[in-house]
């Protein structure tokens, strides 16, 4: 148990975010500090503030943060951000946190969908890709989604509700999405780069506009990824836009962005779905998982 | 000579535009039609109306248009943009036509370039890239270009006054460009795509803009060109955007432009460098020429 000091705050991981960008901080350094083998591992949590020396916290109150894997921390008052009282607290980590956020903004100010538009999602059934899927539908959008299984596949028809979703293991999917989306994509949301980013490059409509938010196929490999094909030419000939962002680049609509995905939810507009491991030990198991694509929604670990 | 039909105008083409898209035409669709062995050769021109057959023009009179590779030709009135008078003529097809325009609505409207941005420009001698790297310059920015040979180089450095040229068939491109952007690239004027671009993306500063005008290293070539590196993952991470663009997307602010091309014509802030070659019988090897490199600024061939 750390000992906070002067302006530190300790605190008490409830949930632990779990993330494939955590993956890519091994393989060097990007947005953040690359994360070496011999580093404290790298992670999100909500916490509560157990003890404060800091005029701004006080015990008991929820708070989002860098903490690595870690059951308590002692860390400076600038590095958090209070958390409003929630029932469950895990919607903090989902739909009212960086998957839900990261949705948000992606499909509204970095892709600019609208009523019409066709989108397209690839790791449609994962953190983000729920959240994703949801929000186009509500923003009226037909909406296809990419994920790699069956059973996922059936279950982002059923459950979310998508016009359609394609398995990409299953073979064929230039054809698949093309047949998915008559009228061309307008906006591509995409988690993994790679072969998918190519396909959907051959079908984007004049003007589409392609939301980089992660590259996932990149993540969990030795080797560089093989080079893209149709980068510039089909943005040239098609003036596609792409664009990358991470969600913090839009916590000045914070306010607004949560208030709107509050309200689609009270309308049953859009479904948390989360995937809680439970326990501590549970941690590089969870994330490991995470990569081979074991789950549906947030994953996310309770710590206590 | 043909003949003009109700509502055509006769024209006579006086300068007959070379570009490398044209080359592009002939690999395939891209925002016009395939470009096949046995079809007229595509090339715009500056003509001058003999006849009409349309009341919106009379003889004497320019206009702009896809004119082909002839010295007469009858088009419909609505496919002709009119020209108003300018000395010397040529530079209604350079600095106030698609290469000054497009190196202008490039770096203002999809790069946003601003006072302090530094800015990269590839096939910086070329006929868009001498007017983006003169622009780039009167609009406050550190500019480096890129060509292929030295006595290029020595041109821009000199004549254009940029703070750095490259020569990027001398080796060793990443290390030069880095060294000549120590603070890293803010927009990246890309006509090339291809390994220039990948060294580019390397160097790009947070929420840089890449704005993508062409793909010349991928045009002249019989295999497909090899894929990129680095995209989605450093957009991802360096939160950029990569946009393409045609010229017309912007024709809502023509007048605009050419008023602020013009007063900076005026003011000597852009020298007009054009590269006009004379006779019909010119036009292939003027395109063949082009595509090796021979031009520096705006090639044109000079009908009659």
């Amino acid at each position: 148990m750390p000992v906070p000091k002067d302006g530190e705050v300790l605190l008490k991981a409830r949930y632990m975010s779990i993330d494939a960008a955590s993956r890519a901080w091994m393989q060097g350094a990007t947005y953040r500090d690359a994360l070496g083998a011999e580093s404290l591992m790298a992670g999100r949590a909500l916490a509560e503030v157990l003890e404060s020396r800091h005029p701004d916290f006080t015990a008991g109150e929820l708070v989002f943060a860098e903490f690595g894997w870690q059951q308590y921390a002692a860390l400076p008052a600038q590095a958090l951000r209070k958390q409003p009282a929630c029932t469950p607290l895990s919607h903090l980590l989902s739909v009212y946190g960086v998957s839900g956020l990261t949705a948000y903004f992606g499909l509204t100010e970095v892709g600019q969908a609208k009523s019409g538009d066709t989108v397209v999602i690839s790791a449609a059934a994962g953190a983000v890709g729920v959240f994703a899927g949801q929000i186009a539908k509500a923003l009226g959008c037909r909406v296809v989604g990419i994920a790699g299984s069956e059973d996922k596949c059936c279950w982002l028809r059923e459950e979310l509700g998508l016009d359609a979703a394609l398995n990409y293991k299953a073979g064929a999917l230039a054809d698949k999405l093309k047949a998915a989306c008559p009228n061309g994509i307008d906006v591509y949301f995409d988690n993994v780069g790679g072969p998918i980013l190519e396909t959907a490059l051959t079908l984007m409509n004049l003007h589409g506009r392609i939301v980089c938010c992660g590259a996932v196929s990149a993540y969990d490999s030795g080797v560089p990824a093989p080079g893209l094909c149709g980068v510039p030419f089909q943005l040239v000939v098609k003036r596609l836009s792409m664009r990358g962002f991470i969600v913090s680049d839009f916590f000045g609509q914070l306010d607004e962005a949560q208030a709107q995905l509050h309200a689609w939810v009270e309308q049953g507009a859009i479904r948390v779905f989360e995937d809680i491991i439970d326990g501590f030990d549970s941690l590089p198991a969870a994330l490991i998982g995470l990569l081979h694509g074991e789950n549906r929604g947030k994953r996310m670990v309770k710590i206590s």
